[in-house]
């Protein structure tokens, strides 16, 4: 029997372009033909997108039709239903994701004119040389005269990418690369994705040393934890720039962003709530080191054996650290049952880790941050009604948690007065500035996170994030 | 007392925008004041360029003046005097090499619209996803689905900059950047520099090793000898993909494209020449190496000791394998004692190397290549008239041999068939197809060296790259 849930849809995930397939179909040019494919899509639960007209060929006619899925097996279904129509022959399944991705989705490009030997003579030898003895005599001048002072490396050794797991570095190329997009996009931020062959902590630790020089600040990606804790740290110790786990503080600031704004919506207060962090992974772990910083007491964090709590025994320091800190009511079980009377779930681990019985045993005007992806922990379609605030790490429902709002103008505003780090004070005000992009009179259930196409997001962050670093004294250029 | 010369001038290097300026100055606006101006730049003997009108200010007019000057020095000296005339006020001078510079000369960008949550949705979350398990499934479909298939890195520690020597990776940055502009706009080629703070050889490979996964190519740039040999030989080894050290190969290749057409002009075949190299570093080793493979014979090579010869004590073991192999007739000494009767000077060392004298003993229709950087073993202006063909590495003279000529195009042949190297076949192939972008009819002495503007090299050697790749077994793709 379906749940009764707050969306009033039951049980499944919606269509969507990120698993949109445009098909070559050759069907007889009759009256009525088409038809008979647009009725297999809605039966297969598609949804039918753009058809195009592509020629007549005898008596058939060839169109191209795009259609949306949940999921690749959905995909394959509706492919196979519509070839098995009588008269109607699939010619050719393009997958637009794989389209938008041939050949890369980023380039690099010179940002001035090169065609006569004048232009080559002082962008290249001999008029460089003089450049690079500038640098030489003075090192500060590399932020001004090279793209240092604008780029960003996205690091990931593929061992933690998504919720793929530890899939190796050419296959986290993609993900890499869509940051770098993003970096531009937002920010204009020049971002490089180096994805490397090791996942020995010293071999990365030295190989982002070595290579730091051509940049600006270091943005850590999808490295598995606890590995992702030491390298941040030595690696922050060690260099003079900024480097920034965004599985960990990215998530982390979008993260109390949203719950800013969530607890105007239901008028609550941090220090009156109750909250359950599922997941003590990297992102977990920033995310409950963020909330107790804004000061909510009553947190209990799962792992996969259940809640933390003093005196367990633990894989790395930081969970031991955390379960000292967390869970003052001694709590233990599994998140369902710890969720009963919770204010708050933060889910950052894996599809199916809470239950609906459990998120519905929360309190009334319970908020719901769900952000495993793709997949969620609980689905927006299964939300019982108790919950007044639903969010996701999905770019197809409302309110996105995306870290997206955060690491472009996070890595602007450090840049912008040459940081040498990105601490908590600056940490906090990039919260605190996404939050403030929605006006009060404007926020809604649905609407607590901006949207990741709002451009004032990244300025206002980058603006905050620079006031933020010169207040605390780790800026080395006024802006 | 001035030298005869082949060109006429004497003894002194030509201005050159490289070392051009712009400066703003206030002088009385009455007829004569700004010839004033102009009288004194003559007298400098610096060249007048552009002259912009700024405004009125008072009884006096603002203008920004361009002048060219030969170096730094002069163009001081030229700002001294100008600044020395009465009623004139310099108020500021921009250096146009240092303004080409300021932010960088290259920025990343992507390749795809990012304006809608559709196109997010396929660019990046949820959809990337899949793009990266097709990856993981198959690893070889990241040279389609990501930039590895159109990406080089341009890999420097900075120890062997142009002329400049161990000036660190900072200070490498400009060139290193001057590259991947080059890059891209001869051929397209997406080029990333990463300038490393180590010079321990271990480190440097391991680090280029880690990296790899997201290049289809590394050009390895302006490291000292011997250690760029070690690198260069151990990464080719290790890695999958083509490691190329540009100051070895990629002068090499112009260098033999540059003598099969000399020697065309002047009508001398290669088995019959003598040749000197001054210089034994990795240009001249690898330069030397090229020749010997296109049956040049009788080659005296020179380190700063003077000539090497069999039996002597060596430094690292390419030059003592290299002096097995060369001065057939055990010449001894300086550069200018076994100058005499040579009709190939190959200069890969530094200004002064050399003498008039020296150069004057040689052959008649002597070939001479003095390629130092910035300033050439011997200058053009002071070459005697014996020679009948003169090249350098400058930008501002004719017969330019630059590197610039040939990675383009062999990383652009090596990427479109995804070699696994660049192997000697497509070295020679590369150095062939330069020479043959000159039509028979145009060869002349000074046009033995297409132009770096002229867009059919990149193509005409990435052709000729990608089919010796696939003739000599490196290519794994069709082109």
């Amino acid at each position: 029997m379906p749940h009764e849930t707050a969306t009033g849809t039951v049980g499944k995930l919606r269509p969507s372009p990120s698993y949109s397939f445009t098909v070559r179909v050759s069907l007889p040019q009759r009256g009525g033909e088409f038809a008979r494919v647009a009725q297999v899509i809605a039966e297969e639960e598609a949804t039918l997108g753009a058809i195009d007209w592509v020629r007549v060929d005898g008596d058939d006619v060839v169109r191209d039709v795009t259609i949306l899925c949940v999921d690749s097996d959905h995909s394959a279904a509706v492919v196979r239903a519509i070839g098995a129509l009588s008269g109607v022959r699939v010619d050719s399944v393009s997958d637009r994701t794989f389209l938008v991705h041939k050949g890369g989705k980023i380039e690099v490009n010179g940002k001035l004119p090169l065609k006569t030997r004048d232009d080559l003579s002082m962008a290249y030898t001999p008029g460089v040389g003089r450049v690079s003895m500038a640098i030489y005599e003075d090192p500060s001048k590399a932020w001004a005269l090279t793209v240092k002072g604008n780029a960003v490396a996205v690091v990931s050794d593929g061992t933690a990418v998504l919720g793929l797991g530890d899939i190796g570095p050419a296959a986290a190329m993609p993900v890499m690369e869509g940051k770098a997009l993003l970096f531009k996009e937002l920010a204009g931020v020049d971002a490089f994705p180096l994805c490397l062959a090791t996942k020995d902590v010293e071999q990365i630790i030295d190989c982002v040393k070595a290579i730091a020089p051509t940049f600006g600040g270091i943005n850590l990606e999808d490295i598995s934890a606890p590995r992702c804790f030491e390298i941040e740290r030595r690696l922050q110790a060690e260099l003079p720039i900024p480097v920034f786990h965004d599985d960990q503080h990215g998530t982390a600031i979008v993260v109390l962003a949203a719950l800013l704004n969530a607890l105007r919506v239901i008028g609550k207060r941090p220090d009156e709530i109750k909250a359950v962090v599922v997941g003590a992974g990297a992102a977990g772990i920033a995310c409950t080191e963020i909330l107790l910083a804004h000061g909510i007491a009553d947190i209990v964090v799962c792992d996969r054996e259940g809640a933390l709590y003093r005196g367990a025994s633990f894989m790395n320091p930081q969970m031991a650290a955390l379960a000292d800190r967390t869970n003052p009511r001694g709590s233990k079980g599994a998140p369902d049952d710890v969720l009963p009377g919770a204010d708050l779930l933060l889910g950052v681990s894996a599809p199916g880790s809470v239950s609906y019985e459990g998120v519905r045993s929360m309190a009334s005007d319970a908020i719901v941050f769900a952000l495993a992806n793709p997949v969620p922990e609980i689905r927006p379609e299964e939300i019982p009604i108790n919950v007044a605030i639903m969010a996701t790490g999905r770019t197809d429902y409302p309110n996105q948690i995306n870290n997206v709002l955060a690491f472009p103008g996070v890595f602007k505003g450090a840049l912008k007065v040459r940081a040498s780090a990105i601490n908590e004070t600056m940490k906090l005000a990039a919260a605190q500035a996404i939050a403030d992009v929605i006006p009060a009179d404007e926020l809604h259930p649905e609407y607590v996170v901006p949207s990741v196409f709002n451009h004032r997001v990244a300025e206002s962050v980058a603006d905050a994030v620079a006031n933020a670093a010169i207040a605390s004294g780790v800026a080395r250029h006024p802006r």
